[in-house]
């Protein structure tokens, strides 16, 4: 099978590496060739060592997608709008596509799996979501005697390591932020790490292939990690929980529930075990009942073991046997999923307010929640020394979002409160 | 695609159930038609329901095999004998495989996938090892893109069950399994559970795919969970660690290193977060990493599940398209692994002596340990108020296992020592 590798960076030169490596392994093994039948890059220097090896290389990748020998594209490049077109390029001229582009898919997905059904390729995306864990094939293959029921994901490792070590070292977020880019664990410019971009498309595509309809990643609602403070981690390790930025899917009806925020989980609960850069995918399905799933998330040879695995199992489908593509065409916008609006959610809450002097406040703040509904599970005011700085934490039960959101505004605007109030979602 | 089943009772059952609701989705999801042609089983009893329902029934399994309309045997009978008869004879009419029966696999596979390569059928069998956990189809399709450089896990739901609950209550091996049995989660004879006897088939089976070489589970090996005392898990508690029953395997050099017995496990990896009847799987590899899939082990629906999963994806092989079986050749027994003797093995130790009196008996202990070679990391006295029965525990840096079992004979011949020595393993 001739493969056109475009990007050769980092993901891109693990791909190279690793068919290098096995590639005789993966004939005696499968009986299926791997060959890499050329590379595109954007600079001659990217290119460099791999000209110095042999390969064909393209500085326009308009000529590799042109190559008729080559029948498999294997996207790296990252990015929406060139990786775009290639790809409908290349689906037009009959090739089939591996990628680990979840920004592309989560974006253009639902342009690309019609357009690739019509033309009967394949596209094979395992790396574009929890790197190196299977969860892909799981959900279109080894779970298909199953309905999923919910899905909650630890699926960006910036966010987890972060997270993680704010609760072990008791630091601020700023301070873990700062040492995590001086480490290479967060990008020079985090926000769509920390802000949970990167989570929402992952999430958009699990919860598409979940509920097998169109989940636009533009409208689920997303927050990060950014607002979260060391104290919060702290009193919530206390109430028996750890704060997780997680993934969420639930069917609620006919509608999906899609969603990106933290959570507190229960310290017993496995997503509480995930920790620093790991990823996991929790599934709740109706036979199997729950399961969990985890390992690292991205990197050089997690991700690009994940695309070879998809260029052998290609190979098998199209060179050494004929397999038809797994039908994808319902992933298109006609078909989209009708959204839960976070106001109709509901869950228990974690509430932290900052009060100037605990006499007359704590019986407004119960009388605004009680008139909202909220029934509260636990109060509890932290020692202090400073008088204007009280914390009042309060946990609930469950409770209706919009109402959450009514009560929270409420109290915000009471002159006895020195700080936003805090709020944090249990895992259900 | 023509189903012939063999054996309706519990996993056979689920797996007529799930097809019955799931047949329709299965054909527009992925254009495969899944019918059950036949189910046998032993008695005209068993059968009635099925009977009932419209389904052509079988009591001479025979007959169902020589249905030439019939091009799957799903085996879900269990036992060895006459099912390897059965299948041999499945594969000679050209049927392909689908079964759950991880004893069959353990024992006669070696005989099994070769004549089914021959033949070019294909053998599934995801519900063989760790139910609904799909680590079949990951160590054969999904972690291609990688050398599993060692296996641990957890593949007894019986034994997992019983390790838990001694933890959490506190209660001696007796008394839980006793309570275990009440409630179904432990055979009348559970001698194959607790003494590891399934837990080695399964594992012989995963080191296996992993090694790529047959690995006879006659040969690993083998010890279960009988003799750990509620005492012992306490200590281990104490000193950060849960005892589980493992399934390990390490690649050494040219030689495999296969084993079933219980470990210890500290309490922040992953495997100790899984408890109950929960089963896992942790691998270690070259370019992924460490990662883990937990999920339900066994019972009537997730079992199910994985075995309908595999019905799914021969249909989409050999019906709506055409897939070369995974070769599996290779697993014969001219290919089979050298196993590392027990013996040659080494990792860090926990011992409990149960002296008369600690004055002069710690210097032998110790003695005896250093002139084999153990090197203590810890020596910790228990506080008792019986002077017959004072419990040592000793924790070890990483010994060979030859000494240990000789420093144990000769500790076991002191005229000081109560009780014979309890030794438990930490997990690498």
């Amino acid at each position: 099978m001739r493969i056109g590798i475009i990007g050769v960076g980092t993901v891109g030169g693990g791909v190279v590496e690793i068919i290098e490596k096995k590639r005789d392994e993966f004939h005696a093994k499968f009986g299926v060739l791997l060959e890499i039948a050329g590379v595109a890059a954007k600079t001659e220097e990217e290119l460099a060592p791999f000209k110095a090896k042999g390969y064909k290389c393209f500085l326009d990748v308009a000529e590799l997608l042109e190559d008729e020998s080559i029948s498999v594209i294997c996207e790296l490049a990252g990015g929406y709008d060139l990786p775009f077109k290639w790809i409908l390029k290349a689906i037009e001229n009959g090739k089939h596509i591996v990628t680990a582009n979840k920004a592309l898919l989560a974006k253009h997905g639902h342009e690309i799996f019609p357009l690739a059904g019509k033309k009967g390729c394949h596209i094979l995306f395992e790396a574009a979501v929890g790197g190196g864990i299977p969860i892909i094939r799981s959900l279109q293959e080894s779970f298909v005697g199953n309905n999923i029921e919910s899905l909650s994901c630890i699926i960006n490792g910036t966010c987890n390591y972060i997270l993680t070590r704010m609760a072990v070292e008791r630091l601020s977020f700023e301070e873990i932020l700062k040492d995590a880019q001086k480490l290479g664990f967060a990008e020079a410019d985090p926000s769509f790490d920390i802000d949970g971009i990167d989570s929402a498309h992952k999430t958009a595509i699990l919860a598409s292939l979940c509920s097998r309809n169109f989940v636009d990643f533009e409208k689920i609602h997303v927050s990060g990690i950014r607002d979260i403070a060391a104290q919060d981690i702290q009193f919530i390790h206390e109430l028996g929980g750890e704060v997780r930025l997680l993934g969420l899917y639930n069917k609620v009806g006919d509608k999906v529930d899609a969603r990106v925020h933290p959570c507190i989980v229960p310290t017993e609960h496995l997503l509480a075990s995930v920790k620093y850069v790991l990823n996991a995918v929790y599934l709740q399905c109706d036979n199997l009942g729950p399961t969990l799933q985890t390992g690292a998330g991205a990197g050089r040879l997690p991700t690009a073991s994940a695309v070879v695995a998809d260029l052998v199992s290609l190979a098998r489908s199209v060179e050494s046997g004929h397999l038809e593509p797994l039908p994808m065409s319902w992933f298109r916008r006609e078909n989209s999923a009708e959204l839960v609006p976070i106001g109709e959610t509901s869950a228990r809450y974690y509430f932290r307010f900052v009060t100037k002097d605990n006499y007359g406040v704590l019986a407004k703040i119960t009388g605004i929640l009680g008139e909202n509904e909220i029934s509260i599970e636990s109060i509890l005011q932290k020692d202090t020394n400073n008088r204007e700085k009280v914390d009042v934490v309060v946990t609930t039960e469950k409770a209706l979002e919009s109402s959450v959101q009514a009560a929270l505004a409420k109290i915000d605007s009471l002159p006895e409160m020195s700080e936003k109030s805090r709020m944090l979602r249990f895992l259900e």
